[in-house]
C-alpha cells in the first residue's frame, strides 16, 4: 500500500512530465517554424499565413526574439480570455459545450471536495481502526471510510453525505442540462439560412416500376406536403469518389514536376518510373506521363459520372427532401409518412459536410440485422478480448517464432532482440489493440448504417465508455480479466455483486490517484505539446510535400474526437462519483485534471483542431446519461460497502437513492432530450415568419439546389462551400449563386473522418 | 403426485362443471324474463324490445315452446356464423381483435401440440428413469422431460423443439402483428366523419397573465398551424357532474311518486320521510318534496354552470384543439409545440367517450412525481401485499374478536358460527383482496394521469400481468410468497435463478392442468351464464326497479374488461410456452380452455358486452410484447432445466434463442408498433383529399362544435350522441346540426367505468 511520500513522489514525477510537456509547448510553439502545428485551425480559416518575414533567413525558423519568451505562459490566459459567444463563433457549438464538460467537472466536485474535507476526513481521520490493526496499510487509508471501526454509527455520517451529494450532483446536472439546451435553442435561432434548416433525409423509398426513385419521391411529397420544394436522389458514387481521390493524386504529382522543371530553369525534363511507386519500370517522361495519366483518368470520370447519373442501379433509394418552410421540414420529419413505417423513413437532414454518404442506402430489414450482429460482436469485443490478445501473445512468444521461421534464428539469438520480444513484444500487442479499439468501435457503427458522422461518433463514445468501464474500471476495482469478472458476477447473488466491488473499491483508491496523475495530468499536458502531429509535420515537410496544397494537408489539425476523448473524462466522473464518499483524498487530483484540461483543450479547440461537423452538441442527452450512470453506479457500489461494513441499520435509507437518482433521469429526459432530437413548430414557424419579412422573394430552390450533391459531383472544388455562405450572414445570401462556390481552399475539407 | 386416472377424475368433475353451467345457460337464455340478460347489448342497440307478446302471462316470463328447448345448442353456430367485418360494425374494432387473441391460441398451440405429441412424447415416453427409480410419481411424468435420464442425448431433441416451436411462435405472432395493425389502418380509413380524427388533446397550456386559456390557446395555434379551426377548453366540472348525478337520482324518484301515485288512480298521494334513506324525519308529501328538491338543484346547476363558465380557476390549462383537415391534426399530434417540451403537449384526442376527464389538468412535474409514487406503492403491493393480508387474517382471529369485543361473545360460542369464522375467514379476506386487485390496479392508473379510459385499462392490465405472473405463477412454481421469493433470488446468483425455476416447472405440470380445468373451463363456463348478473337483475327488478330507465340501468351488460380479461388469457399463453417443451400433455387443455373461451366470448361480445369506447385495438402491441415475454421466459426456463439434467453440452445452443426473440420483438416494434400509435400523413392526405371532393361545402365548425363538452354541459341528455352520427355514414352528415342531438336512450351510457 502506497503511503503518502509514495504518491507525494509519484506526484512530483507526474508534476514534472506535465511541466516538461507545457515549457516544451511554450517554446515551440513561438518557433514560426512550428507555426502550422500549434496554430492550424487560424490558417484554415484564412486569418494567418506562413511567416515570411522579410528579415534574415533563420528568423524563418527561429524566434530569435526574447521578449516573446519571457511572455512564455501567456498561452493561458489567452486561451481562457475568448467569451464563450465568440468562441461559438469562432469553433461551433459542439466545441464550446464539449469544454462544457471540464466545467461541469469542477462545478460538481469543487463544493464536494470542499465539503468531504471539512466533514468526512476529520469523521474517518479520528478512528484508530487501522492503526490499531495488524494488517499493512497506507497513511491515505487513515482518511478512507476504511479506517471507521465495523459498526460504527459514524457511518450516518457517509450516509448523510452521500445524500447530499447526489442532490448537488442532480441539481448541477439539471442546471446545465438546461443551459445546455438553451444554447441550443439559441444557436439554432441564430444561425443564418443552412440547406439542412430545409431539408429531410429520406429513407427506405418503395421501389416502383413505372417511375424513377426521384419521380417517386417528387411525386409523394408534393400529394402529401403542401410545402414541399425540390428533392435530390443520392447516387452510390463510392466507385467515382475513389477515381477522384487517383486523379487528385496524379495531378499532385504532375503539379510537382512542373514546378521541379520550371525550377531547374527548364533544362532538364524530369524522369519518372511507370512500376510501383515509381521504383521499377521503364522511364518515362514524368511530365507526359502524368498528363496522359490526368487525361485517362478525367474520361474515366466522365464515363463513370454519365453510368452514375443514368444507372438506375446506381441511384439509391433515399433522397434529400427540402421544402419551402422550416416549419414544413420540421413537420416532415416528426411525422410517419406512410402506412408502413419501414418506408419513407424521415429525419433531419445532417449538414451536408456531416453526411455519411456510404450507409444512406441501407433496407430497414437489414438495419436489425446489422444491430443484432454488431450487439454480439461488441458483447464479445468487451468481455472476450483478451482472448485473442493472449493467443497472439503466445505465437509472439521466442520459441515459437524460432521454430517457424527458422531463417530468423540467427537474429533471435542476438541477446538484445530476444529480450526486446520477450519483455516488450507482449505489451506492444495489447497496446496496439487498445490504439485500434477506437477504430474498430467507429467501423462497427459504420456497420450499423447510420447515416451521419455525428452520430457515428456518438455510438462509437457509448460503446467506447462501456469498454472503458468494464475493462478499465472493473478489470482494476476487481482484478482478472472482463471474462473471468462476467464469470463471477454470473455465479453470485444480485445482493452480493455490490457488496464484492463496494469492499474492493477503498483498496484501489492510490492505484486510481496515480492513474489520474500518469493518464489525467502528463496525458493532458502531452496533448497540446502534439508531439506525433509535430514530427509528422516536419518529416513529411521534408520529404514529402510536394506543393503548397500538400503543405495545407500535411498540417493535419486533428478535430475533437468526441468518440474518443467523451468517454475519457467521463472516467474522471465515474472515479470522483465512487470516491467522494469512500476516499476524499482523491478529488483534489480530480479537479487539477478537469482544471488543467479545462485551459488546454480551450486553447486546442481556438488555435488547433479542425471542426468536421456541427450537431448543435446533440452529444450532451449522452453526456447526461453517463454521469447518471456513475452516480447511481457509486450509490450502489457505496451501498455494498455499508452492508460489508456491518452498518447493515443504515444501509436501507441508501436504497433511496437510486430510485430517486433514477426519476430525476427520467424527468430530465422528458424535459430537455427533445431539444436535442426535434425542432419545435413555433421556433420553426418564427424564423419563417421573420425571413419572409426580410427577404420576400428570395429564390430558396437555387440556394439548395446542390446542397447536398454528392462531394465527388462539385469537380475539383471538393469543398461544400456553403460555411461561408452562412458566415456571410443573411443580408448578403440574396447575392450567392452555386457558381461562386469557388477558390474557398481555406474551409475545412469535407468529412475527413469519413473514411 | 397426479397418476392419469387423478386428472381424469378432476377433468370430469370440471367437464361436468362447465357442462352444466352450459345446459343452465341454454335453459336460461330461452325465457323471455331473462332476456335483458342474455341479450342486452341488441337492446342498448335499440333493434331488440321487451318481450311482450299478446299470449298468456305466464308466457311473458317462461318459453313453453318445446321446440326451442330441442335446439338449445345452437347459440354456438350462431355465435360463429358472424363474420368478422360484420362484428366489427357490431361491436368495434377493439372487440372483434380481443376475439382474435383466442385464436391466436389457437394458431399457436394446436400446431405445436401435434408436433410435440409425434415427436416429444414418444421421446419422453421410452426411458425408464421414472420407472426405475424409487421416487413415487405419477404417470404423467413418463411423458414428461423428467423420464429422461440425466445427460441423455435425448435432450436434442428438446432442444430442436424448443427452436421448432420459437421460430412457429414468432411466425405466428408476426403474420398477426401485420394482419391486426391492416385491420386497424382499414378500419381508421372506413370510419366515417369522427371528431377525434380532427382534434388534439393539448395538455400543460402555459399561464397568461393578459390572456385567458381560450385566448392564449387559440393565438398560439392560429400563429403556428395554418389548418387552426376551432378549440374547446376543458372545464373543472366534477361538482357540477356531482350536482347533475343527484339531480337525476331525485328525478328518479319523483318518477317513481308521479307513477305510483297515478297507479293508485290518484286517491292517495305517496310520503316520505325527508331522512336518511327515507327512514327516518319528518313525513312529508313526496312529491311536493322531490318538486322541490328537483327546483333547487337545478338553481344549484345552473350557478355551478355560470360559476364553471366564467371562474378562471374552474377553466385548467388544457384544450381540445380541431383542425381543418386531418393532416393537420396528425401533424400537430407528432409534432413538438414549444421550446419546453413540458408545455403545450399535444397527442392525439381519445374518442369523446373515451375521455378520463378529471386527469386532464395535471402539470409535467406533478406526472413525474406521480409515476414514481405509483411505480414504489406497486412494487410493494406486488412483493409485500401478502403481508397486511396476513396481519387482517391474525386480527380475524376468534379469540382477538373476543378479547376486543366481548359483547359478540354468546354468538362466538355458537359452535357453527365459530367453525365458520375459523376456517373461511382467512380465505375470505384473501379472495376479497384478490377480487378488489383490479380496482386498486385502476386507481392508481387513475393518480398516474392517463386522460382517456383506454389507456387507463392498458395500463391497469399490465399492471395485473406482472402481479398474476409473480403472485400466480411464479407463486405456485416455487411455493413462497412473494416477498420471500423476492429474498430468494436477490440472494441466489444469476446463473442459478433459471436453475431454480426450471427445476421445479415440470413438477407443477398437474397442478397447472387442474388450474386450466378450474379457473380456465369452468371459469369460463360460468361466463357465459352471468349468475351474478342474473340474480341482481331480478333483485333490482324485483325491489328497486322504479322506471322503464331503472330497468335499463338494472340491466347492465357489462363490458369486455381488457384490464382484467386480458392478463388471465395471458397467463396461459405463459403456461403453454412454458410447458411445450417439458411436459407437452399440458398443450391440449390450453387449446380446450381457448377453443371454449372463443366460442364464449364471441357470442358475449355479441349479445352482451356493452362496448365503452373504441381504440381501434390500440392494445395489440401489449398483448404481442407479454406473449414475447412469456417465450423469453420459457426459453430461460427450459435453459435452466437441461443445465440441470446434465445435458450441459446442449445448453449452450438455447442461449442464443432468447436473443434471437428479443431482436425479433425490436423488429416487430419498429415494424408494426407505430400504425397503433401515429397517423401516417399520407392516409391523412387521402382521406381529406377523397372528403374534401365529396363534400366541399361541409360545414367542419359547426360539426365539431359540442363534440370535446364536458358532458355534464349537455344537460339532460348525458349522451355524447355522436355515435349515431358516425352510424349514419357519410352521406347523411350534412343534415345533422347539434340541435338534433337528443332522444337517444340506446346508445351506450358515456364512461361508465370512469368513476
Amino acid at each position: 500500500m502506497a503511503t503518502f511520500a509514495d504518491i507525494g513522489l509519484a506526484a512530483a514525477i507526474n508534476i514534472l512530465t506535465a511541466v516538461i510537456f507545457l515549457v516544451a509547448f511554450a517554446i515551440l510553439r513561438l518557433q514560426p517554424v512550428n507555426d502550422r502545428i500549434y496554430f492550424p485551425k487560424w490558417y484554415l480559416k484564412g486569418l494567418r499565413d506562413s511567416p515570411t518575414h522579410s528579415g534574415a533567413f533563420v528568423r524563418k525558423f527561429v524566434n530569435l526574439d526574447w521578449r516573446s519568451y519571457v511572455r512564455f505562459l501567456n498561452w493561458i490566459p489567452y486561451a481562457l480570455k475568448m467569451p464563450e459567444p465568440e468562441l461559438i463563433n469562432h469553433a461551433g457549438l459542439d466545441s464550446a459545450v464539449y469544454l462544457r464538460i471540464y466545467l461541469l467537472g469542477l462545478k460538481i466536485f469543487v463544493p464536494m471536495a470542499l465539503l468531504s474535507w471539512v466533514i468526512l476526513v476529520p469523521v474517518n481521520w479520528t478512528n484508530n481502526t487501522l492503526r490499531r490493526s495488524e494488517l499493512t496499510h497506507s497513511n491515505i487509508d487513515n482518511l478512507s471510510i476504511s479506517n471507521v471501526p465495523l459498526g460504527s454509527p459514524r457511518f450516518w455520517t457517509h450516509i448523510v453525505m452521500a445524500y447530499a451529494f447526489t442532490f448537488w450532483t442532480c441539481y448541477v446536472l439539471k442546471t446545465e442540462y438546461a443551459k445546455v439546451a438553451d444554447m441550443r435553442l439559441k444557436f439554432l435561432a441564430l444561425e443564418g439560412r443552412r440547406p439542412d434548416q430545409y431539408t429531410v433525409l429520406v429513407r427506405n423509398v418503395p421501389p416502383d416500376p413505372d417511375e424513377s426513385v426521384s419521380e417517386t419521391v417528387e411525386h409523394f411529397f408534393l400529394v402529401n406536403h403542401d410545402h414541399y420544394l425540390t428533392s435530390q436522389v443520392v447516387n452510390n458514387a463510392n466507385k467515382l469518389a475513389k477515381l477522384v481521390e487517383e486523379k487528385k493524386k496524379q495531378q499532385n504529382w504532375f503539379d510537382y514536376y512542373q514546378l521541379k522543371y520550371l525550377r531547374s530553369n527548364q533544362s532538364k525534363r524530369p524522369r519518372t518510373k511507370t512500376g510501383f511507386l515509381g521504383l521499377c519500370g521503364t522511364k518515362v517522361d514524368a511530365i507526359d506521363h502524368q498528363t496522359a495519366e490526368i487525361q485517362r483518368l478525367s474520361k474515366e470520370i466522365e464515363e463513370e459520372q454519365e453510368r452514375v447519373k443514368n444507372d438506375t442501379k446506381a441511384i439509391m433509394p433515399a433522397a434529400f427532401v427540402s421544402f419551402k418552410t422550416r416549419w414544413a421540414a420540421a413537420v416532415c420529419a416528426q411525422t410517419q409518412q406512410s402506412r408502413n413505417p419501414t418506408l419513407w423513413l424521415t429525419e433531419w437532414a445532417p449538414e451536408p459536410r456531416d453526411v455519411y454518404w456510404e450507409n444512406l442506402a441501407i433496407p430497414y430489414v437489414s438495419l436489425t440485422i446489422r444491430r443484432l450482429i454488431i450487439g454480439v460482436a461488441f458483447f464479445f469485443l468487451t468481455f472476450f478480448f483478451m482472448i485473442p490478445i493472449t493467443f497472439v501473445q503466445s505465437l509472439a512468444n521466442i520459441e515459437g517464432i524460432r521454430k517457424k521461421a527458422p531463417f530468423f534464428k540467427a537474429i533471435f539469438d542476438m541477446p538484445f532482440i530476444k529480450s526486446f520480444i520477450q519483455g516488450f513484444l507482449p505489451g506492444i500487442v495489447l497496446k496496439i489493440f487498445l490504439m485500434l479499439l477506437p477504430t474498430i468501435l467507429m467501423f462497427m457503427s459504420k456497420f450499423e448504417g447510420f447515416p451521419s458522422l455525428s452520430s457515428l461518433e456518438r455510438r462509437s463514445a457509448s460503446r467506447y465508455y462501456i469498454f472503458n468501464f468494464v475493462n478499465v474500471f472493473l478489470g482494476s476495482v476487481i482484478v482478472g480479466a472482463a471474462f473471468e469478472q462476467l464469470n463471477t458476477f454470473l455465479h453470485q447473488s444480485a445482493n452480493e455483486i455490490p457488496k464484492t466491488i463496494g469492499a474492493a473499491i477503498p483498496m484501489k483508491a492510490t492505484f486510481f490517484i496515480t492513474y489520474i496523475m500518469v493518464d489525467g495530468w502528463a496525458g493532458v499536458a502531452g496533448e497540446i505539446l502534439r508531439l506525433k502531429a509535430l514530427i509528422i509535420f516536419h518529416l513529411k515537410n521534408s520529404f514529402l510535400v510536394k506543393t503548397e496544397k500538400d503543405r495545407e494537408e500535411a498540417m493535419n489539425p486533428g478535430s475533437l474526437c468526441f468518440n474518443v476523448g467523451e468517454p475519457q473524462i467521463q472516467l474522471y466522473f465515474l472515479l470522483g462519483l465512487v470516491y467522494a464518499v469512500v476516499t476524499p483524498i482523491l478529488l483534489p487530483f480530480i479537479i487539477i485534471f478537469f482544471a488543467l484540461a479545462y485551459v488546454v483543450f480551450r486553447h486546442q479547440i481556438i488555435n488547433v483542431y479542425n471542426q468536421e461537423y456541427e450537431s448543435g452538441a446533440a452529444f450532451w442527452p449522452d453526456v447526461h446519461g453517463r454521469i447518471i450512470f456513475a452516480l447511481v453506479f457509486s450509490q450502489f457500489s457505496t451501498l455494498g460497502l455499508l452492508s460489508t461494513k456491518r452498518a447493515a441499520q443504515c444501509a436501507p435509507f441508501l436504497i433511496a437513492l437510486p430510485i430517486l437518482t433514477i426519476t430525476f433521469q427520467y424527468y430530465c429526459k422528458g424535459r430537455y432530450e427533445s431539444a436535442f432530437t426535434k425542432l419545435p413548430l413555433q421556433e420553426a414557424k418564427m424564423k419563417d415568419t421573420l425571413e419572409h419579412a426580410r427577404e420576400p422573394h428570395f429564390n430558396l430552390k437555387v440556394y439548395l439546389k446542390n446542397a447536398y450533391v454528392h462531394p465527388v459531383f462539385k469537380g475539383k472544388d471538393d469543398t461544400y462551400g456553403y460555411d461561408e455562405i452562412s458566415e456571410k450572414g443573411d443580408l448578403e445570401e440574396g447575392v450567392v449563386v452555386p457558381t461562386k462556390r469557388q477558390s474557398r481552399r481555406t474551409t475545412p475539407a469535407p468529412s475527413q473522418g469519413s473514411n
